[in-house]
């Protein structure tokens, strides 16, 4: 196993302008295994309640994700998210959190990956976070998510976290609101300051800016005409962006940017179904085809 | 003469929250030419009153900008526009705006410049638009920008004007307000469908979005740490683009590209100080060392 991911393994209820529907496979660690699959073996720590289906096991495990680390809670039920979207698919409005089987999590890493080259910490409590990387022995590359609700109610345990990771994977507002600048630039520095070597902020349609010491990157997203259903965008592009990190080995300049674009790849095809329609149903020659996509919309000769 | 700018020439009071300044000089066809004459022998085509300056005349003409088309109505004043930028530098705020001279403004064009190659109509009654084109014999190209207000009033207008023009250059919200499309892409090809065979879609710090028949192509803004004044950045980015177009003779897909890159420069710079303060002040070396920071920026190796 080559890549943990620990996050969630959920149920969604969504409604897009498109369409609706009710307790579909998500979850931030299920959205990003699903896309990493594609490119190493990725293993999911998370927690799911006595209700998680059978036929969603069997989604992740065709995937070859690796699911030693996912636990059943006994009497329990999954974790559940219902929101829905308005024609702005940048931004979803919650309608009801069930925390469920959540409130319970306490990640224990199995003995069998203890030694995983490559972590992906989805967006959840920062203790728990630090929790994982107390079990893994150095690690060659730490990524973590983080969101608005830890950096007001759990900043302490979230700055204790920056300086044991490598790359800190969170949007646009996040980053103005861990660095208390409202300029993009100014903020990702500061937050450089504080541990991670590089920054990714992820803008939705807009694509991504990679801030490090060195350089800095900016991928936009790609256009499409018909996005179904932006749920887990932002975990599919760091699945395809940890996959790719962890099948190449290497971490450098050129690597992080070819990884920035393959997973936003991954979350271009995402957003063309809801669940993991479309992310879990691709082929190789489709990825490789939509990386040459994204060579054409944004090359431009030297003067 | 090869670029003909049509637009208004102005005076703005503008408060931003790092700093304020009265009565500076601004105007589409002056942030546009100022930014074109870098690339080729650009005139504006403008009113002004007799409040009109010395200093701001002295300015455009040092830049090379030909004044032949720039007439003052005795007895009125300039354009003058008081608006104010929050911490997101995106979205300006209208305090006043005193249209004076422009109440009369009846585009005439001179005889010399009724063969000028290249044209630029910034956001006007698509009227004075339509008029202006109807007294130049075959431009080899005509790009065009307009506005919500328009879009509101003056539909029908504006619509004759699509068939007539080769490139509509419009912001985001204006591409949807234009189409009735919430997704920009189908928004852009209904455009197209229209008559323009290129939509440039300026997103502001998210940078543009070219759509055209054959190909799409996405620059990203340059991310700057210090945007002092956003004002201009729009038509700073037409001037570049424009100019570059007018100076190289070809407009096929590659020189659009190098010409969107180019209008990007010259607006990034734009927006780091007031009014023309840095656009008027550039070198070639400082034009040509920021395209290769935007190659830098955006460039990733193939799989």
């Amino acid at each position: 196993m080559n890549l943990l991911i620990v996050g969630t393994v959920a149920y969604d209820s969504v409604k897009t302008p498109f369409g609706a529907r009710e307790r579909i496979l998500g979850g931030s660690a299920a959205y990003c295994a699903t896309s990493a699959s594609y490119f190493t073996d990725a293993g999911i720590l998370a927690v799911v309640g006595e209700d998680f289906e059978e036929a969603d096991r069997r989604l992740l495990e065709e995937r070859g994700v690796d699911l030693a680390g996912l636990t059943t809670l006994p009497g329990q039920k999954c974790f559940h998210w219902k929101g829905e979207y308005g024609f702005d698919l940048n931004e979803a409005r919650t309608l009801r959190t069930d925390l469920n089987v959540l409130t319970a999590f306490d990640p224990v890493v199995p003995d069998a990956w203890r030694e995983v080259p490559y972590v992906f910490l989805a967006n959840m409590d920062p203790k728990a976070q630090a929790k994982v990387l107390d079990q893994v022995e150095a690690p060659r590359l730490v990524a973590a998510d983080t969101m608005n609700y830890w950096i007001e109610n759990a900043r302490e345990d979230l700055q204790a976290l920056l300086p044991r990771i490598d790359i800190l994977v969170i949007n646009e507002a996040e980053s103005r609101q861990l660095s208390g600048e409202a300029n993009l630039l100014k903020a990702a520095r500061k937050i450089l300051t504080w541990g991670p070597r590089s920054l990714i902020v992820k803008r939705g349609e807009y694509g991504v800016l990679a801030v490090s010491a060195e350089a800095l990157f900016a991928a936009p997203g790609y256009p499409l005409e018909n996005v179904f259903d932006p749920t887990g965008a932002g975990d599919s592009f760091a699945g395809g962006f940890m996959g790719r990190l962890a099948s190449n080995g290497t971490a450098d300049a050129d690597a992080i940017r070819q990884a920035i674009i393959l997973g936003s790849v991954m979350a271009s095809f995402n957003v063309e179904d809801f669940s993991m329609t479309r992310l879990a149903a691709l082929s190789w020659p489709e990825i490789a085809e939509r990386y040459q996509a994204f060579r054409r919309l944004t090359r431009f000769e030297d003067l």
